[in-house]
């Protein structure tokens, strides 16, 4: 198998920045040092670059079907755009159907990826019955199939929502067998009747969407699911944390010293719920639930990044096309029926390093972390993954930190019409990533084999130090 | 110059873990790799043991002039029994003489270390008087010496206490200049009028030196520095926080995103008041400021250290004497003369993963940050200093994460005739310990060279994601 | 009509303290004086004692069904029993009966006190089911019947329990028909589940009850509520807090300025749940919901009623016979099964004035807040009741502060076979006790006519300052 | 002694509201009730008024010594005024000269007020210097001069300023002796640092008093009196707070349940430092200490009124005159000098209702605690003062709800040549005013005899229920 050497890169960990040469064998880091002289297939001269570890995105939601429609990307078109971005493992939802067990779940999300994915892939298990069958499942998931997180759902009641009591006892599942509870956090019945209120006045357009999820019912369902951990003894990881009631549940969870750990998007990050008072039905572009969220909201989670009450920054990356086809045009006369969504698969990298590092407000080290290391700490596939250290996969972002990009639906390479950051100009951006030592993406092209991505097995456990 | 090679050990770094061999050139680690082949004068076999950063001890008293005596240890017997401990760099405290200078107080300590100390050191400076000449010294001493951080008090009046106005100033000087302010928060006006009070009622035993020294009186000095900084705009470094109430400043300092830094000592998380109802004379040995604390705030302290609310575990190294010389019995009839401070140089990292790691307190990581690698980033000396990464100086401890050792006076190497932890058996040693790239400790004895340690120039600058 | 002359007493309001005497026609206060000599029907010589507004007892349970029996008081015994101890006015729960509107319910609990109670009395309603039309008789309720206040259960899944999006409505409405929720704050689901965890592994004594109730149940339950009424914009009112946990959200909803009232019940705040491990079966007594707490709750509460977080000292007197007739017997063998609820209705003022007043946890005016005057306002019976004041309804306790009463299941008036403070001494009585000018309570003897109780209207509207 | 009969009025107290006539002998109130009809020297009808206990001003500075000048009412303007306002006693702040005994300034201030006051009186002591005699001189304040307040300040280094050492000292005094200490706090030693600077760079301008007066001084100093107070074991009384920096301290420590209590003063509810940008010299009648905060600090205050974390309202009126005489141009270059101080003595009730109760932001039970009860509860005068209560001095204000008057030096009574509120147009103001049974004022003339005013002695105790 091929070698690959990567010379005068400065290598970023979470905790260190140093100069130094990396050496890749069958895939995998062999060999750090200064100045290597060592015979290589491939050479890639890092001068001027950052070496980090690839981004791994532990919310997305490829070829997900969504009502009548499926989201716009499948495992191909979505971890190609993921690799564009520099990211090299995507965790993936897949969702256990009405009167269904969570196996054939697994097989079908599995048949859905291999073959298709360039990057490696994981999956979560989102589950909406909780039979005592379902539960043994639950336990081999965890020991034997290397799904070890679950996704229960405070909202979309009659659709995914489960009751507390649901929750509670896949809670007390994961605290017996290592596994992780996710937690969609709004409060459904409340939205529910805020979005018939609103229908009711024929507050139909995209931007009731929005008022009818105000931040408060998410920063309930996040201190109630806080509660239910707690009570159970389990640790907890919120997705998509958007707002700052949210964000205040978890802090005071953490000071108590609960395992609770929360992501947000950067979607939260830098936009807010002004895109909603677009022209037209522009607005259905940034339907997305929760749905973003009045400015201030923020700065309060870029401190939540900085004070490690939010540990991950994924993506939630669930594109609908506007026109072709015209997935988001089924909500053109009720909000309500706008498919929940938005692509960023590609983006989050850029996103983070453009408005996080050059700004100031975290440094290099922790824009790894949030992207790649604790999230591989947090859902089991550290340090295979999330690590620049001998022994690892040689899944690496090698890093412009000044090239300079305009982000367009038109140059992105997401299956999707439409970008939330259309014209956004960001600096830094990968100059070359490798996947398991192989280079995928060079100079802004795709230059992987097909269908070369693997499912990787996650193992339990709860992170210490997190 | 000499090569050396570790084998077979596990690399511990503040985020990752991974089995590799490192290689020293010159005193600095050139090569990071599996199963290393290269010709070394030095090859120290590490099976079963971790590689780490040697520790870094912010906050030492060697040699230092207390009133009539001077604390037991020089630069020599401390910086051996601090390589005994496995820490690899100490800061100490240079004191500006009443009505001198910054220059001669630094000039002062340098002859005290120089050609004694075993390891690299650091200095901060300690600020009596800040007149407009002194302010300039300031300057001067962060652009062109090295020292880029000052001590003042909040207790000791007469002594060392400076009023709220002259720490503004001094805080201002550092927001402007890169420095870094470290504060001594204790009230010692509200100190004082309780010791007076005990005197008066010939409350003279060393257990009063605890009542009269509050929790709150610590609780209140730390807000007020934290004020003051925030109205200054510059960053501020607690020194040695014992307990809950100044804990919980600084955790709001922080949530409210200020740069507050805190530190605490292994006295504050393994020994509690109960020590001052000793017998005798005895409840001398434990004779500091602040004084040891109620059980019930060493967990507080933990969890301030999982909340990186703490990021250093520095000693306060000051040792005296009981009674060869009879240095503490000065206090014998009156608790407020007895000099204040206990021996903890050697001990530190060894109590901190019996204590901290192996009870699944904090990991190995964790370990690493608050002993070395967070001080380094802190006080100006990383990435020289406080990580394992090729370029950086070979500071390292080979640690034998099972060694069995009891602490006691008789066979630990501080100059000091009792030991605070006299008796304990801990879990977790030092196997090898290198400074530099030279070995100076295996095995337990002490085999460098006299007079080895450099003096280390820090450089300015608040350190980001901390 | 006839007059009556309370002289030589010292009148306390809950802001005032003066010696004065009282003149009472047609059972209103028409004079308040130094010395008055007036003629006048009855005449009291209330020397050395306390004139106080009458209690109102806000939460009691007269006459209820549960399941197969019925709460041991009806509407004569229990409001004999209240006026016994001080109570001149109960406010009870009338219950919806599923399938059945509000209207029929309010005739039904009206149709069990007229012509048994003896003193004036008003109702709540519970709300288990809300259609569009039980909405529409909430308003009407408010504006023609003086039921102003309506109450739903966050517990009891299949029985009372409803879901958010109901109470959510239920909010809604009070905000607009100047109305007030009050809420029963115990997440159901998850005691369900944790009982039948708890009946799985054949724990079935009483003490199971409250290990399966812990007070993170109630606290997320109370929190839930709280956000549920900002997010509604409607005032709430918390029933039987009994947690420093839910405590805690009260408090910090009153700080944001939230109008969020609640009450405690002095089971709370002098038992605990030590009363479980009572031998035998003795702990149903004590078997309520919320069940009784571990001890350090009950200062937090006291904490909570000084800082005014809690307004309210009710009981939710709701008894069930020990053995004649078997009631709690019930639960034998399954603690889920004995009825929840224990006598207080009697004992109410003498425990605050003994455990409140004379130990200096709060003063006599703060006592006469939270047992008359605060629910007076909160519930809209203010100033007719809960006031001493010219024009108010002659409702008046002639209070003994140093009448030593020993409680006892055998000299007690309540209708039930034991008592849960049994043997306690307790200092500070009533010595008579008026109604509307009637003497009905004096001596320990009642002496009023049969059924001359009054349904009392109630006016809708938020208490300003409370 | 003459009597007066009040017919047809409101009553208003704390916690009451009720019809009724209120019959006055001997200047104490002896009778209330429905439609007296009794023979009085004095009957004035109260149809459609509301009567109140009149104000009390816990905060005055009347002829007192500043630098070079005198404040410019003296007790027999400031009176006047305050009884036009509907305040019948006020509590003046005595100081300690330099080297000086408390009871010479205690019978210098004596000697200010008699035979000049119109209205009842009572004074604090402000301690500058306290030697063991002066300890001792305030035990005898307490004991028997009915002075059982003292003030410390934490601002004006060289002048008023104590250390904490000396403040702590007071504290245990008062413990002891059932005093109580209030403070002025400010931390003077940052705010001289930030004058000096302010100065250095030219900024002369009275708006520099502001900026060189930031919140956080002053919540630094009210968390570090606490912290005294607290160590103590003494209560506390926080004078003129005005940010939420301060009150946030104040509502942690009441949370606690420490004995803190805090005024506010209009000024601070209804100006804001917008004022300090009037154009010229305009900004220096703003000019006091602690400054007018932002205006977002005012909402938080009313929640502080609100949530009883403020207890009292005063005025700390100290007025200094614009132009005539020139008192306030000693500042005209440098806004250090301008005397600190402005008048309300005459406005606080007229905006409080104005502001306050007409707002809604509190009702009018509210509006007598602040004003009246709670002071009067706080400093001992009670229930002599600050009560409608058979027995109490007949210290009323009877008040017209609607009444507007604009507010304006010209009209307004006090001896100052500009009012801060010039033009505000208020709603609600005193109809007639009486102070132990006798009409001062009436329909806005000043009827009372001259110099009428007596020295009320104080009871010390703390209040329990506040």
């Amino acid at each position: 198998m091929s070698t690959v050497l990567i010379r005068n890169g400065t290598i970023i960990t979470a905790s260190d920045r140093y100069a130094a040469d990396v050496y890749i064998e069958r895939g995998v880091i062999s060999l750090i040092g200064r100045e290597l002289s060592l015979p290589a297939d491939t050479v890639i001269d890092a001068s001027g670059l950052l070496v980090m570890p690839g981004g791994i995105d532990a919310h997305t939601h490829l070829d997900m079907p969504a009502g009548d429609t499926t989201s716009s990307d499948d495992f191909e078109t979505g971890t190609v755009a993921a690799a564009h971005g520099g990211t090299t493992t995507v965790i993936d939802y897949a969702t256990q159907a009405p009167g269904q067990g969570l196996h054939p779940a697994l097989e079908a999300w599995k048949g859905r990826a291999e073959g298709q994915a360039v990057i490696d892939y994981a999956f979560h298990m989102i589950v909406r019955e909780l039979t005592d069958q379902v539960a043994i499942e639950m336990d081999q998931m965890v020991r034997h199939e290397g799904v070890t997180s679950f996704k229960f759902f405070m909202a979309y009641p009659g659709v995914l929502m489960v009751d507390d009591a649901t929750i509670f006892r896949g809670l007390l599942k994961t605290r017996d067998n290592g596994g992780l509870v996710c937690i969609h956090a709004e409060n459904g019945g409340v939205i529910n009747a805020l979005v018939n209120e609103a229908l009711r006045r024929r507050d139909i357009a995209p931007r009731f969407h929005a008022t009818t999820r105000p931040p408060l019912t998410e920063g309930e369902a996040t201190a109630r699911a806080i509660a239910l951990a707690e009570l159970a003894g389990a640790p907890l990881y919120i997705v998509h944390l958007s707002c700052s009631e949210a964000l205040e549940g978890v802090r005071r969870a953490r000071d108590k010293g609960l395992a609770v750990y929360a992501e947000t998007c950067p979607q939260y990050l830098f936009l807010s719920a002004a895109e909603y008072d677009r022209e037209g039905f522009e607005g259905a572009k940034y339907v997305m639930s929760p749905p973003l969220r009045a400015a201030q909201h923020q700065e309060a989670l870029w401190g939540g990044i900085r004070r490690n009450d939010l540990q991950v920054v994924a993506t939630d990356h669930c594109p609908f096309c506007m026109e072709e086809p015209p997935q988001k045009q089924a909500g053109k006369d009720d909000f309500s029926k706008i498919p929940n969504g938005a692509p960023g698969i590609e983006t989050r990298l850029m996103l983070m390093w453009d408005g996080g590092v050059r700004t100031g407000r975290i440094d290099a080290h922790r824009f790894v972390d949030i992207t790649s290391t604790s999230p591989a700490k947090i859902f089991g596939l550290w340090p295979q993954k999330g690590a620049i250290a001998v022994g690892a996969d040689a899944d690496l972002v090698i890093w412009h930190p000044e090239k300079e990009v305009t982000l367009s639906a038109a140059t992105l390479h997401m299956r999707v019409d439409y970008n939330p950051y259309e014209g956004r100009v960001v600096r830094g951006a990968p100059s070359t990533v490798l996947s398991r030592g192989d280079v995928v993406v060079d100079d802004g092209a795709y230059v992987g084999a097909r269908g070369r991505g693997r499912f990787i097995r996650r193992v339990p456990g709860r992170p210490a130090g997190l």
